[in-house]
C-alpha cells in the first residue's frame, strides 16, 4: 500500500495515528538535528520530520532527497510545535519511521511553485512539470468541476448528451477544415468537425428534443494567443421553443454555473440589439461593467470650419471621467500614438479637457469656441475634471476604433473589476454580411440561422438591398466584453434553407452535395428548433478573470499549432502515405 | 409557445385543463364523425380527437395529416371512454380546438415503429428517421444516462475529468493511425489518438492522481460489425495504487452502473489468471454464465491406436449435457461441418454419446472399448444423456476451436441467459507475444504495461525464452464473454521502459523520437500508476444484452467506414490539397 491518507487531509484529530503518505518532495530543510521535508500531492502538502538523534540512517536518507523525488513515508502524526496557519495540514507533522524512494528526479528546469521562473516555451515542453503547479492544478480541477456542473444542470432540465461523429464531411464554408485521408476509400477524405452543427439539427429532426454535448471542435485557422486548433464547446439544441425560451434556458445554466462555481449571483441578463450595441459601444460584445458609452457627435460638430470633421462620415466620442488633472498633454500624445498604431489605425484623436477651473482646452480650440465645447460636454455628459475624446471617419471603422479606445481607457482607469460579472444578450444580428471583395454574402452566424419571422417574406422575395437589412434570429451571450456563447433559431423549412444557400452563393448542386442530407431531413417533418454553443475554454478563463485560455487546457498547442511536449505534428513514413494514396508536394515549390 | 406539456405527461389529474402539445403524427384514424391522431414526441404519445360535428373545418384539416407531419395542437384534456392501459397517457385524450401544421412530411421510406420494415442501408441513409424509433431513442438515452452515472461515480471518488488532445503524434505501433495533414507545418501530420494512453500517464506524472475521461478514440482498421473507426472509451488512470486497488475501484464502478441502470446487484468479481482461463475455456474472455469447461484428455486418450489422437499435441473436450437423445447423427454431422468451416478450421470432431440406456456410441468406437469411453465420461464429468465432444491438434489452435464449439453449444442449449451478468477479472496476461513471422515481440497489452514485480529482474537480465514467459500486471474485465475493459499497472521507471521498447524492437532513436517525452517525464519523478479503459459502446450493448454496438451510436459508420447519411468521406478540392502540400497518387496504379 502506497498511502493510507493523502497529503492534504491530516488534522489534529489524526494525532497519534500511524499513517502512510506518498507524494513529491516540494522542498527539504536541514536544521542540524532535524530534517524537514514538505511532501506534496494534488490534495496538499504535509510536513515530514526526521530526527538525527533518533534515526541517523533514515535522516541521512531524507537529507539526500532532491526536489520532485517521489517517496513513500510511514510514521506517526504529531502536533507541530510551530504551526503553519496558511496550510490546511499546518497543525500537524509526520514523525517518519520509514522512508522509501519510489522514483528519483532530475532537477526540474524551473521551479514548481505558485509562481514559476520558467518561460512559456520551457513550460510547454515540460508540461508534465508545469501541470504539478498549483495554478494549473486548480485551473484543470475548476474545468473538470465546471463540466460536471454543466452536465448536471442540463441533465436535470431534460437534455440528453449525444456524441456526434468526429470523422465527418468536408465543407468549404466558414473556417478551414482539418481533413483526414481515408485509407479504405482511396482519394477521399473525412473532415474534423468545426462544430456538430448539422448533426445536432439532425438530432432535432430525429426527435431528441433537447440535446447537449461537451465536445471537441477543430478549426484549421491561423492561431492567436486565445485560439487553439482544437477547442471545446458546450453544444446545445432544443426543439419546439421560441427564442426567449432558449435564452431563458441558457441564462439559467449560466446563473447556475456562476452560483455553483464562484458563489456569485448573476443579475437577470439584459437584452440589447446588435444595432444598439454598435451605437452605444461600437462592439457586438460590449464590456458593460463600465459606462463611457459613445455619443454620436456628427451633427453637433460639423460646420465650424474644421475640415477633418466636416468631411467625416461619422464623429463620435466618449467621456473619460476625472482625468483632466492627471492626464498631461504628453499622456494624451501617447494615447494618440497608441491609437495610430496600425492595429487600430486612427488618423488622430480630438480631445477637449474640461479643467476643474472651468476652462476648456482642446486640440481643435481654434475651430470651436468655449460655448461650442460646452455644448460638446453637455451632449457627452462631461463635467469639470473629465476629458472628451473624439474620433471620426467612416462610420463602421470609427465605431471599432472608438471601441478600442473605450476599452483601453476602461483598463487604464481600472473600471474592469475582475470580481464583477456583467452578462448581456446581444440579439437581432444581421443575417447576411455583404463582402465587397468577393461580391457575395456571407452568413453572419452560419448558413442555418433563421431570419426573424417578420423578415421571412422579405427574404423570399426582396431585392439585393433588402437582403442587407435582414435580421437574424441570432444571439450572443457576452460577459465582461467576451463572447461566451452564440446561437440562433434555425431554419427548419427546406425552401427557406434553399433560399439561404442561394443567397450565400451556393449553386443548387453545391448545396445538394454538401448539405443534401439536411435538406432531405427537412422534408420529413423537421420541428422548429434552435440552440447555442458556449466556448468552454473561454468560459473557464472568463470565470477566473483571465484572458488566455491556454492555462485551462491540459495540453495546449502553441501559435504554430505545435504540441511542444510531444513534438507534433511530425513527418510520417512514405509507406503510410502510400497506403493513403498520397504524395507530398515539393514544399519549396509550393512556397512554404 | 409551441407546447405547455409534452406528449408523455398528461394524466387524469390534468382533465379539464387547456393544453398545447407539439409533436409528430404517429398515425391517424378516421372513424366517420371522429378523427383520432396519435401525436408523438420523445416523451410519449398522446391521442388527439377531432369531432366533425363540432368543428368540420378543423377535422378536415386533421384528416389530411400524413405520417410524420409536425403539428401543434391546442385543446382540452378529457377522460377517454376507451382507455389504453399500455400507454402512460392512455386514460386521457385531447379534444382539439386549434391545429397548426408546423411542417409537412413526405411519406417516410420505412415505418417509424418499434419494429421497422426498413433494411440496414436505408435506415443508415435516413438515420434521422431511424432515430425517431423507440429502440434507438431508448438506446441513446440509456447511453446518455450511463455517461452521467459513470461521471457521477468517478467524480464522487475523486477522479478529475481532463480532456486530452485529439491532434497528437503518429506512432507506427498497434493499429493504424488516422493522420491529419498540418497546413501550418508543411509535410507534417498529426495523428488522431488510438487512446489517450501516453497523455493519461503524463497526467499522472503531472500529479493529477486520479484521472478519467469519456473520450473518442480512433483506429484505422478494417472494420467488422462490432468495430467502428471512431469509438468511445471510459479512460481512467490512478497513481500510488496497487493492482488490487485499481481492480476494486473499477469493480465498484461497474457494480454501481449495473445497480443504477438495470437495478442488478452484481456479485463480487472473481479473478482468474490468463493461463487458467485458457486451460478451462480456451479463451481470455470466457463466458462464465455456463460451465461446459474443458477437460484435457491428452494423456487419457493416447495409445489406443487412433492415429489422429496419438499424433496430436493436445486433445481436449467438453461435455454437452442432456442432448444424447435429441442430437441425431445428422445433427452431429452438421455440427462437424460447422466446425470444419474455414472460420474455425477443425479437421474433425470426435464424440461419444452416453445414451440413457447405458450404451455408449462413439465415432471412434473401434479404437476405444466401452471401458475406455466410460473413463472419458468419468474424466469429463459426463453422465447418461450427455454427449462428449473432443477436438485435437496444436494446443493453442485447439483451445480456440474448442472455445468456439463451447460457445456454439452454449447458444444452442440456451445457456446464455441475457438476464444474467457474470463478471470476471482475467489477470496476469503474458507481457510479450512472439510473432514468428516478423520475428519480433509484440506487446500483448501495450508497450507501457509493467511486468509483474516478481518478473522485473528476469526481464532486465533474462534470455529470449525467459522473455516469452514474462507475466504482465495486466487485466481485463470480462462480462458474459465480452471484454468490457482492460488495463494494467504501468512502467514508471525509465530504464524498465527503455528495456521494454528494446524488447519490442524499437531502436533507441525510434523510441526517443516517438516516446521521448514520456521517457523524459519518467526522469522527473514519475509516480507508480496504472489504469484501465472501458469500451463504452460495448458496455452499452452488453448491458442491454445486444451484440452490435451500432445501435448505441447516434451516427455510426458502415463496414467501409462510410457515413451513409452525410456520404462521407468524400473528395476534396485540389486547392485544399495544395494548401496541405499534398497530391493524390494515381489510385489505379496503387492497386485500389
Amino acid at each position: 500500500m502506497y498511502r493510507s491518507h493523502n497529503c492534504g487531509e491530516l488534522r489534529m484529530d489524526h494525532v497519534g495515528q500511524t499513517v502512510t503518505l506518498s507524494g513529491w518532495v516540494q522542498k527539504s530543510r536541514d536544521l542540524g538535528g532535524l530534517t524537514f521535508v514538505d511532501l506534496r500531492d494534488r490534495y496538499g502538502i504535509t510536513q515530514l520530520v526526521f530526527n538525527m538523534d533518533e534515526n541517523q540512517v533514515l535522516t541521512e536518507k531524507a537529507r539526500k532527497l532532491g526536489r520532485e523525488f517521489v517517496v513513500r513515508a510511514e510514521g506517526q502524526v504529531r502536533e507541530r510545535s510551530s504551526k503553519n496557519a496558511n496550510r490546511a495540514t499546518g497543525n500537524i507533522e509526520i514523525d517518519v519511521k520509514d522512508l522509501q524512494i519510489l522514483n528519483a528526479s532530475k532537477t526540474p528546469p524551473f521551479t514548481i511553485e505558485e509562481d514559476t521562473d520558467g518561460g512559456e516555451d520551457l513550460r510547454m515542453k515540460y508540461r508534465y512539470l508545469d501541470l504539478r503547479r498549483g495554478p494549473l492544478q486548480r485551473n484543470l480541477m475548476f474545468r473538470s468541476k465546471l463540466a460536471v456542473e454543466t452536465r448536471k444542470y442540463l441533465s436535470d432540465v431534460g437534455f440528453i448528451e449525444v456524441e456526434t461523429p468526429n470523422l465527418i464531411k468536408s465543407t468549404p464554408e466558414g473556417a478551414r477544415d482539418f481533413v483526414v485521408p481515408s485509407r479504405m476509400n482511396p482519394g477521399e477524405f473525412y473532415a474534423l468537425p468545426q462544430s456538430p452543427q448539422t448533426f445536432k439539427q439532425i438530432l432535432m429532426v430525429g426527435g431528441f428534443d433537447k440535446y447537449f454535448q461537451i465536445v471537441k471542435c477543430f478549426r484549421d485557422e491561423d492561431l492567436r494567443a486565445d485560439r487553439q486548433p482544437e477547442f471545446t464547446q458546450i453544444d446545445c439544441e432544443m426543439s419546439f421553443v421560441t427564442r426567449d425560451q432558449i435564452l431563458d434556458t441558457f441564462e439559467g445554466l449560466t446563473k447556475y454555473l456562476f452560483k455553483q462555481m464562484l458563489d456569485t449571483e448573476l443579475p437577470d441578463f439584459p437584452k440589447m440589439s446588435y444595432d444598439e450595441a454598435m451605437e452605444r459601444y461600437g462592439s457586438d460584445k460590449p464590456d458593460t461593467r463600465f459606462g463611457m458609452e459613445f455619443t454620436d457627435m456628427t451633427e453637433t460638430v460639423k460646420g465650424k470650419g474644421f475640415g477633418v470633421f466636416d468631411s467625416a462620415e461619422f464623429i463620435a466620442g466618449i467621456c473619460a471621467e476625472g482625468i483632466a488633472e492627471s492626464y498631461s498633454n504628453k499622456d494624451l500624445k501617447q494615447l494618440t500614438e497608441w491609437l495610430q498604431r496600425p492595429q487600430i489605425g486612427c488618423k488622430g484623436l480630438v480631445y477637449a479637457k474640461l479643467n476643474n477651473d472651468g476652462t476648456i482646452k482642446s486640440t481643435v480650440g481654434k475651430f470651436y469656441s468655449d460655448d461650442d465645447l460646452k455644448l460638446w460636454a453637455e451632449k457627452m455628459g462631461g463635467k469639470s475634471g473629465d476629458i472628451l475624446l473624439l474620433l471620426c471617419g467612416e462610420k463602421e471603422k470609427t465605431q471599432k476604433q472608438l471601441n478600442e479606445l473605450r476599452l483601453e481607457m476602461g483598463r487604464r482607469l481600472g473600471l474592469m473589476d475582475p470580481k464583477v460579472f456583467n452578462p448581456l444578450w446581444v440579439v437581432d444580428f444581421p443575417l447576411l454580411e455583404w463582402d465587397e471583395e468577393s461580391e457575395r454574402f456571407h452568413a453572419m452566424h452560419h448558413p442555418f440561422t433563421s431570419p426573424k419571422t417578420e423578415d421571412i417574406d422579405r427574404m423570399m422575395t426582396g431585392d439585393h438591398e433588402t437582403m442587407k437589412a435582414l435580421r437574424a434570429d441570432a444571439y450572443d451571450l457576452v460577459i465582461n466584453g467576451v463572447e461566451i456563447g452564440g446561437g440562433s433559431v434555425r431554419i427548419h423549412d427546406r425552401d427557406l434553407q434553399s433560399k439561404n444557400f442561394d443567397l450565400l452563393g451556393f449553386t443548387k448542386e453545391e448545396a445538394e452535395a454538401q448539405f443534401g442530407f439536411l435538406l432531405g431531413a427537412f422534408e420529413y417533418g423537421a420541428p422548429p428548433h434552435g440552440g447555442i454553443a458556449f466556448g468552454f475554454d473561454r468560459l473557464n478563463a472568463v470565470m477566473n478573470g483571465q484572458n488566455s485560455i491556454r492555462d485551462f487546457i491540459a495540453f495546449p498547442k502553441n501559435t504554430s499549432g505545435r504540441d511542444m511536449m510531444i513534438d507534433a505534428p511530425s513527418p510520417v513514413d512514405n509507406e503510410q502515405l502510400d497506403e493513403l494514396y498520397l504524395s507530398l508536394q515539393e514544399i519549396e515549390k509550393s512556397g512554404a
